[in-house]
């Protein structure tokens, strides 16, 4: 293989199909954004969208519920980014957060399998998607019962008659390693266990296909690689006619057949509408709403061969530059097995991460001694992937690491 | 009585200690918003939060997290509007909307009281509301069931040993009118009851004192009178020590006893820091966030007394100068049975809600008949309330109402 450099960089960026919409977001200059895994970067849009919210606070007010479209947005946001999941106009919705559209699926799952008593999560799984499993457990009172398992193929074999529902991340949040969500599920199915993946950690990145895995929830995170901004509204899939006679766990008027009727009983919307619950937080869906000046835009094919070119590369990189520094690359190397993130061990990674932010790289630690590059492929070059790892290069090399100043582990 | 006049509301004015807090928000000139009831005033503040975040998203992206504020507002916006309803540092949490915390408040007190079978509210209760009880009914199949009662008498006479949760409208939405929380409260807890106060139509505009009435749960509105911006967090309250020990039925990363720790297993915090569940919508709270710039400047027995002051001002005026072409109040005389709006029947009440925005008066229409002024004490005058009226009564009068333009009915 021929010896990577910056030349080799610019050259694969002159291809790339996806170039001019890196445009479309504000970037500020010489800061590589390596975080899309935590938050991803912000479409130009999102300004726009910002003021047209606060003049309408101020000049609308209540007149916004009718002449804007804030009761409709968790439905046009979902639709945006139904084919970033291989999901359908109508089978998603944006609302709420991830943990609570996790209870959403999970309740919804155990309704549909009333006589089973076991939740099968990973051990690695997000902390929050654990907690709702071991909420609903405790709420229980000892009916329900997790089982932890630590590798595709021991879910696969876990799949049993007692298992309800097996809620599991698609990709594990540290390793960047990404599950086979068609065989788990085929396995599953099999033992007519119910699946609810979380796609946080590849949806936006990488390949993810609820259809044709034959899902039967997805939920997951707005504002990594969907770039909802900020802590924006997470989402929800449901495999449709799954249920749609039952009732959702968390009844709410959103969620009501006909919203606009405001009858005291409660009558389920069909489909993923249900799932949706109290009053959308407009300004939250606002800013989120940003995304519909790109993601039209993107074919889902070409970001995600993009994701791959980027992340080979950078992964060939860190070997090249910085394999002699130390340097160990978790994230598999087959691409069908990664999630957004690269994932790689250094000497000193708390302090690398901190010393790399003064040096222009922005990424993420996690006990205890892995760096973690999200790459958002909307923006991310492969001359930014060159220069981020040259840039680290220099933090190894100098030791610049070894300051006092970067000694606080960051998290 | 002398007979009230424009000079009569600027006297009043004149006299009011709140009045340099109007400045403090943005308002379009000679549009009187009589909506605070759906969506209350926007903080000039706002626009300032709203540029800070999206700097944060674009130059922080990551490190927002930890060198913002964005996981502790929930918190600080809980403390801010604490004194509103009669809570102390620490014991509200802004958060998720008003059906989300309505569910964790009713699943909280059922914990409570396992052996109890019946949910009591009101027939008039805001439907999301009852579509929570309803909710959570379905999912025990059979066991609980829902009680209606219609008026305070009724509640009072409702409880029994059998119910486990009174979970009511301080104020009815459409009426206006007012409940007594301290009586209620009293008699529920005299069998056993536990009490879920909504308190979205009170909060921000009357006298609400849930530890003086030893309310035990309340949860309510941001966007109302509180100003969190549309679609705003809504929060919720826990009575100190309730149930401490038990375990919340939405289990999240947010309302761990030790949020930065990313421990696998839920432990759940103390108070009321164990209802917040997934990350907060920060977008949403940012904007919320301009509150920090109007509540501390505000004394609430100054607030409450301007309500009283403005709505007994608006009832009278509106008697004075509509009553004899057909309007007639509905809400109390007494204010202390008045919530945040004023409500009133006239002839031809939806298109007369219509005509009056082109007038320049925004309000609502509730069927059949009913108009509703949502009276916010930060903002309103008297001497606006005296416009509206005048321009009530033109409309009225010169039967403007009647054009064809104005058919449509609003909701």
């Amino acid at each position: 293989m021929t010896a990577l450099s910056a030349a080799a960089a610019q050259a694969l960026d002159a291809l790339d199909p996806l170039a001019p919409i890196r445009e479309l977001f504000e970037l500020p200059d010489d800061v590589i954004f390596m975080d899309a895994n935590s938050v991803g970067p912000m479409p130009k849009a999102a300004r726009g969208k910002a003021k047209g919210l606060l003049d309408d606070w101020v000049n609308l007010r209540r007149r916004g519920w009718s002449q804007r479209q804030w009761l409709e947005m968790p439905s046009l946001l979902g639709d945006c980014i139904a084919p970033l999941i291989g999901a359908g106009p109508g089978e998603v919705v944006m609302c709420d957060s991830t943990t609570l559209n996790q209870f959403k699926a999970v309740s919804h799952a155990l309704t549909l399998r009333p006589e089973r008593r076991t939740l099968l999560t990973q051990n690695g799984n997000f902390p929050t998607d654990v907690h709702v499993l071991q909420g609903i457990a405790a709420a229980s009172e000892g009916r329900l019962s997790l089982r932890f398992v630590d590798s595709e193929d021991e879910a696969v074999a876990a799949m049993d008659a007692e298992v309800a529902v097996a809620a599991l991340s698609h990709v594990d949040y540290r390793s960047g390693g990404r599950w086979d969500m068609g065989r788990v599920t085929a396995a599953a199915h099999a033992k007519g266990v119910l699946t609810v993946w979380d796609v946080s950690h590849s949806a936006g990145a990488v390949p993810v296909d609820v259809r044709g895995a034959d899902a039967d929830f997805a939920v997951g995170c707005g504002y990594k690689y969907l770039c909802a901004g900020p802590g924006g509204p997470a989402f929800i899939y449901v495999k449709r006619g799954l249920g749609d006679e039952v009732w959702p766990a968390l009844a709410g008027w959103m969620g009501h057949a006909d919203v606009y009727a405001f009858a005291r009983d409660y009558a389920p919307h069909g489909g993923v509408k249900k799932f949706l619950t109290g009053t959308p937080l407009v300004g939250a869906d606002e800013l989120a709403s940003a995304m519909l000046d790109v993601w039209p835009k993107v074919d889902p094919a070409k970001l995600w061969a993009k994701h791959k070119s980027l992340t080979d590369f950078l992964i060939a990189a860190l070997k090249q530059e910085c394999g002699s520094l130390g340097v160990v690359v978790n994230s598999p190397g087959d691409h069908g097995r990664r999630g957004g993130n690269v994932s790689f061990s250094s000497p000193g990674a708390g302090s690398v991460v901190e010393a790399l932010i003064d040096a222009g790289v922005v990424s993420s630690f996690r006990q205890p001694d892995a760096i973690r590059f999200g790459v958002s492929p909307l923006v991310i070059r492969h001359a930014d992937c060159w220069e981020a790892v040259a840039r680290l290069k220099r933090v190894l090399a100098e030791t610049i690491w070894r300051q006092p100043k970067y000694a606080k582990v960051s998290v």
